[in-house]
């Protein structure tokens, strides 16, 4: 077992959280994770109410907590009343400015957890009081800032905010990276890409089998599927996907008309034009695995990394 | 103290090897790195036999690696001979294809190191019978493939040729990320940028004061320095500088003559023009220090990093 600071203020057995991806991570899945010891995140994403009522009611009497896109949350922000009606461990923000929504989540008493790749963002989530940061490196999967990546941030982050507990995300795919997370003086991991491969997690087969074959030299980021799908988001935000026939065919401007056609006209399970979000810890997921033994494993792996990591020391 | 299996084969008491820098890790800097108990490497790079010759004097009786740009030696395997003769502990190969020179490297007894940045570069190193992997992240300063993350980069690689020693480099630059490139599964790692920070490194002091003045996220990739400096490298490798006049001017291709001209126009060390080459380590940089006491500090912080971490663990 790790206990940090995360683990304690969270209250959870393992120091995994589950990155709250949008209709992916919906409330089977973050049952399940929190079952496993780590904390469930259910991926309220654009901040539809009616499909966050219906995950709510799957996580069940499962402690697990719910995020959000905040630039989501500024158009629709009853959903954020609906979320704190059922008393989740802690809301995610991410994306966006924390700040208009955070007095309502503290006043509530719930934790705030804010997602930040940069330094500005770093400065608005201590402004809204956030109570846990998560670093996230342009390495992740699904959507962040093409910045910065996780090795060096991390322990720049940690420097910056100490003692406000850190979580690293991005590359992160099994238990040396969560040991690595705590080495870099994080006190745990939020893991997606890893969780995309297990039954719970709200996806096709197809996907998850693109998940279970892909390489991470595969993953590209691009702007493509939010400017082809929509919603725009804000300028520096994009997100890391599996290369496929859209991202070879966008030529990266609002008026491709051709990839918005090819997308328009593919099926909505097809992997070679969909997108199938990733991050580069794919190399590291090679099978399906129920998301609670996955915590458990982890876990454990973690514990005989630091373990393995220790015995390196010698008296002289 | 950290003993690996690194350690243990290239005969050094801390698992930290000096980046061979071109022009700028000289027999000074890798005297003084061995000196505090790293491995030293002489920055060979594009093979100038004079520049060599002087710098292997440099180092004196230090024990000493030397490395090189492999493309480069193509044109001029003499200076491979040159640095044979001065019996290295090791001869690094980075950037192209180890496997023509790797021959009498082992003939002559000498340890080969292949830093590699992708799969079939590892292909290439395991055929060449390389003694030692540094899987470079993109994060890294100098240069490298603008592909994979070091967080992610490292386990992956590790699984792939274990149980082949391996070096980590990129985005790590204090004893904490020598710490948790241990945890992945890395005996130790190689650093750049850190060591620039050091009065031995070859820079004068404006390149200094950049580095330490510079943040992480104004580092930036690009081939600008190759196509108008020269010379132009292979496809797919570039390198990671300090965002500036230079990569806000240049147009991204072979004919902008307005920035090869600013360039031509520009004195050597205005850093406003002129490439500083910088990782994403950067933020952890904040002062200068002598090599030989970084490497005692970075190897003490990985013990003291080591500790905590483990006393992470808890019975259950």
């Amino acid at each position: 077992m790790i206990s940090t600071d995360l683990t304690r203020l969270l209250g959870i057995r393992h120091p995994v959280l589950l990155a709250p991806m949008d209709g992916t991570a919906g409330g089977e899945l973050a049952a399940a994770v929190s079952d496993g010891g780590g904390l469930g995140m259910i991926g309220g994403g654009y901040a539809d109410p009616d499909w966050l009522r219906r995950e709510i009611a799957l996580a069940g009497e499962a402690r697990v907590g719910i995020g959000f896109i905040a630039f989501a949350l500024d158009e629709r922000p009853d959903t954020l009343q609906l979320a704190l009606d059922a008393d989740p461990v802690a809301i995610q923000l991410s994306f966006g400015d924390p700040r208009p929504h955070a007095r309502r989540i503290k006043d509530h008493g719930t934790l705030l957890i804010c997602q930040v790749q940069s330094d500005e963002e770093i400065d608005r989530a201590l402004e809204a009081g956030a109570d846990v940061l998560i670093a996230q490196g342009q390495d992740g999967g699904g959507h962040g800032r093409g910045q910065r990546a996780t090795m060096g941030l991390v322990p720049s982050m940690v420097d910056r905010v100490a003692p406000l507990p850190v979580a690293a995300a991005g590359g992160i795919a099994d238990g040396r990276g969560l040991a690595a997370a705590i080495t870099l003086g994080a006190g745990g991991v939020s893991l997606g890409t890893r969780f995309l491969a297990s039954p719970e997690a709200i996806s096709t087969p197809a996907e998850a089998a693109a998940i279970l074959e892909g390489r991470s030299i595969d993953t590209v980021r691009t702007s493509a599927v939010d400017v082809i799908r929509g919603p725009r988001w804000p300028d520096g935000l994009d997100g890391r996907i599996l290369r496929n026939r859209l991202t070879e065919s966008w030529n990266g401007t609002d008026d491709d008309e051709a990839t918005r056609r090819l997308y328009a006209e593919s099926e909505p399970d097809d992997r070679t034009i969909r997108e199938t979000w990733a991050g580069e810890g794919l190399d590291l997921i090679t099978s399906l695995e129920p998301a609670a033994a996955m915590v458990e494993a982890i876990a454990a792996e973690a514990a005989r990394a630091l373990g393995f990591a220790h015995a390196t020391l010698t008296d002289r």
